[in-house]
């Protein structure tokens, strides 16, 4: 029997944070043992809001930096198939034809689009970004994803991908299902920013990224918000939607050590100091084998460019048969083939109609 | 010295008629002494209002029909390359990468692009065909055409295009011309319907077709619309806006032969039987060359296809040399060249990492 396959991935901005950890890459981790999944690294999507020279130069060692993150968290690689997304050529193609098959009303009416051009300090919306859930599509239809993990902004872009493969098969599928209609998976899990702020984001520069050495955690720790009106240690202190303690539940295996912690600060019996440093040691705890893997996988130089490899070459395969299915059932193919076939058969009998070529 | 470059065409969306002709073929046959041109057979683009599976089925036939027309007429295959739009995979990229580099307000202020949809009876705006400008802009740019023949609703378009080729060059160019920005050439000839109807149109059944038969042209013109105030032959008749007239004007060649007509229809001394039979002998006269040179191709079995075929594997290679350009620019051929190779090259000494597997 063969697994129901997953889609899911990232865009290649840069260092990952425990943000991403506890939002995605932990359930991916658990994820790969019951699916097949496909991780892709979006550099396609990235193009949307970020299209510098600078910003795609960084794309390759932001890739190299997503694979790795992945991979020292606990993704296998021998499970799972990690691809770049601008070297899958039937996704362009899938891509164009899906556009034919949404509305700009439908597209419009997406607010996270709205949010992701304001978050970007772009104006006037991108054609490319209206049609950001249009490529998602393709990138998720193009391996026949069963399901695919969402946090909660990227749900509507999904139900667009639903819509378009729906319409596909009723419009070419002739009673067959061409394209599976995936699933999706909400997972609503964010993390507090060290600041306080609702999520830990790059932009926000409130995160501790899972390669941070001991000493940058010890310091993003202790510069943590707290409890603003505990001016002193002996000011009983507010635990619940405490970022320190928030932490601690996430980080912090030694439960008794938490619950201690909570009743003195409660009580106003414990300092800001005590609670932080404790954090602190938790969090480099959890992150030592994070970052032990990372030092093993770059000893092994080209280790990770083999897994993007392979992975995209494992990809490209599932992308053309896919696109093959749906030019099929579309009619497209019988367009060129039988051209073409007929064309070569003259040729080949009579030469080049171009005058002194080939 | 080599030739600037056209690029030019249709969607291959049935038989031609003569609008077609006095609108854009006429210019094509003198122009591809001048130019090398590219005559694209637009079915990607057929597909923003035309996307069931008859209409696709239907492709092939009218791409073989738009070919041949266009040969007929004078098109000279040694010259012009004609090509299938949709078998050229590289359009599809640069399409996805100029999505990117255009906003969706700039588009929505395209009036024509309103007017296909409501000609196409479609109520809420498919994205595909917001994006009609961005293909066309890549049709343009991929053969780095110099000019493109356009009729008044087009000429909308091409602006996109040359903004979209500045704002390339601005991005990624460091100061060259990596796609040169394309003049065009408006082209304000329309040919006036059978039916008195400005523009002689497919969808609104009043043209004459260049392939129509002898006994075809003579009903058609017979039907024709001519002054409505004229209820008797000795009644003196309107010459000016006559579509008789005007299509004597433009394929009677026997001056003197419109010359007495136009004087004796405004006296009321001719029937319009005698004006139409005369106009059916010259029309006939002139498509009677056209027509034989239809014959000549299609006992020439796969000639046409021929054309297409080569036309398409070299705008094939055009294209494939632009998109290269670009991406190189961009510097997105970096990071897929850097990662498969070092990829590759653990792969080569090391084995695969899936197990099992090649």
């Amino acid at each position: 029997m063969t697994k129901k396959r997953i889609l899911t991935g990232d865009r290649p901005t840069g260092a990952m944070h425990l943000g991403h950890y506890v939002g995605s890459i932990q359930h991916r981790v658990r994820l790969q043992e019951e699916y097949e999944c496909f991780f892709i690294i979006a550099d396609l999507h990235m193009l949307t809001t970020k299209q510098t020279p600078e910003d795609i130069n960084n794309i390759r060692t932001n890739a190299l930096e997503v694979a790795m993150a992945n991979l020292a968290c606990g993704i296998d690689p021998t499970k799972c198939t990690i691809y770049l997304q601008s070297a899958i050529h039937a996704v362009y193609e899938m891509n164009l034809i899906f556009e034919m098959l949404v509305t700009v009303p439908r597209l419009t009416r997406i607010p996270s689009l709205k949010d992701m051009a304001k978050g970007a300090g772009i104006e006037e919306m991108p054609f490319g970004l209206l049609g950001y859930p249009v490529l998602q599509a393709a990138d998720i239809l193009m391996p026949r994803a069963h399901l695919v993990p969402v946090g909660k902004d990227n749900q509507s872009h999904v139900e667009v991908t639903r819509e378009i493969a729906r319409r596909f098969n009723h419009q070419y599928g002739k009673g067959d299902e061409i394209l599976p209609v995936p699933d999706y998976l909400v997972q609503g899990d964010t993390l507090i920013g060290l600041d306080g702020n609702a999520k830990m984001s790059k932009s926000l520069n409130n995160g501790i990224y899972l390669f941070d050495d001991v000493k940058t955690v010890n310091k993003k720790v202790n510069s943590m918000f707290t409890d603003p009106n505990r001016i002193s240690a002996d000011v009983p202190g507010r635990v619940d939607g405490n970022p320190v303690f928030i932490y601690h539940d996430r980080f912090n295996p030694n439960l008794e050590e938490v619950e201690d912690l909570k009743t003195r600060y409660r009580a106003g019996k414990v300092g800001d100091v005590e609670v932080k440093q404790k954090l602190a040691v938790a969090i480099n705890n959890f992150l030592n084998p994070i970052r032990d893997r990372r030092g093993e996988l770059e000893k092994d130089t080209g280790f990770v460019e083999q897994v993007i490899y392979e992975g995209t070459v494992r990809t490209s395969k599932e992308a053309d048969a896919t696109l093959l299915a749906m030019k099929k059932a579309m009619g497209l193919t019988g367009v060129w083939n039988k051209i073409s076939r007929k064309g070569r058969k003259r040729l080949d009998k009579k030469g080049s109609i171009f005058t002194g070529e080939e």
